[in-house]
């Protein structure tokens, strides 16, 4: 299948561009929107996640640790199970034990017996963990390190159709 | 700084719906965009992973033997250092010569001496993995688990400002 279509991509996108014309001077079989999806999704978030390291670093947190602690921020009491706050960031039980470790070393969040289940451990936001949180995304909205400029909102915007038909319905 | 202008995103989004709620509700300070954009993108990126992995497994191939091979295909003589293809996949050196291990050991690439500097090692794609690569594009093509449907094209041009913006310039 030819890559027809192609004059719909910004003509001064380097990695499009550069795919499509190899596409066709190797005579891929297939259609390379497929493999051009993946590879985009794939380098932004790399990107993305360099920037973010970039700016979450002067304020002494981690990636996973201002997901945990804005999560943590905007759930009810701010207080929730650590297997509810493993869904929420959809990430795997070990790996939020391990962020929630660190957070709490530095005073940020501490665990809490569940009242009812002996089995269930809370994780609650402190005051500190609020501020830190609330910190965070002040110097990301202020962006400054310039990362992604007033573009945020396009983002989000521009992902929701597509995470919606992907599957993602779930809050 | 409040919410406002959420009314441009789509309603029907219970994510972003939820956590402009949320926001709102708890009353946190700052910005709500960027950790929407954060979490939009990390989202997507693993919802598109397992649904890419799903459609790569009966081909035996894991995504980064995907990528890896299609690369191989789109570059001159199908053939390059291991840096090289190293750099193209924005993966790390020895994330890559593992990868060249599996799909060495399945017959799909080759290593081979650099003819003028003795320091590199060159990769080169077989027959078997140009085949292999044409079969695993013409699956995501037909797109028989119905992943993202034919919305890859869509995925490319909404990305592509952000991509550009976030600093990927280079092929």
């Amino acid at each position: 299948m030819p890559s027809s279509g192609s004059e719909t991509v910004a003509a001064d996108d380097p990695l499009i561009r550069g795919i499509l014309d190899r596409w066709d001077e190797q005579d891929m079989p297939a259609d390379p929107w497929p493999f051009m999806a993946f590879c985009s999704i794939g380098r932004l978030r790399q990107l993305i996640d360099k920037a973010l390291e970039a700016e979450l670093k002067p304020l002494g947190l981690t990636r996973s640790g201002f997901f945990a602690l804005t999560t943590l921020a905007l759930v009810e009491r701010r207080c929730t199970r650590l297997s509810t706050l493993s869904r929420l960031l959809m990430v795997h039980p070990t790996t939020v034990k391990l962020t929630v470790d660190h957070l709490e070393a530095d005073g940020l969040v501490r665990r809490k017996r569940h009242p009812t289940d002996r089995r269930a451990t809370l994780v609650e936001l402190t005051e500190a963990g609020l501020e830190r949180a609330g910190a965070a995304n002040a110097a990301l909205s202020a962006g400054k390190s310039g990362l992604l400029g007033t573009q945020y909102r396009d983002l989000v915007n521009a992902l929701s159709p597509l995470r919606l038909a992907a599957g993602d319905v779930e809050l």
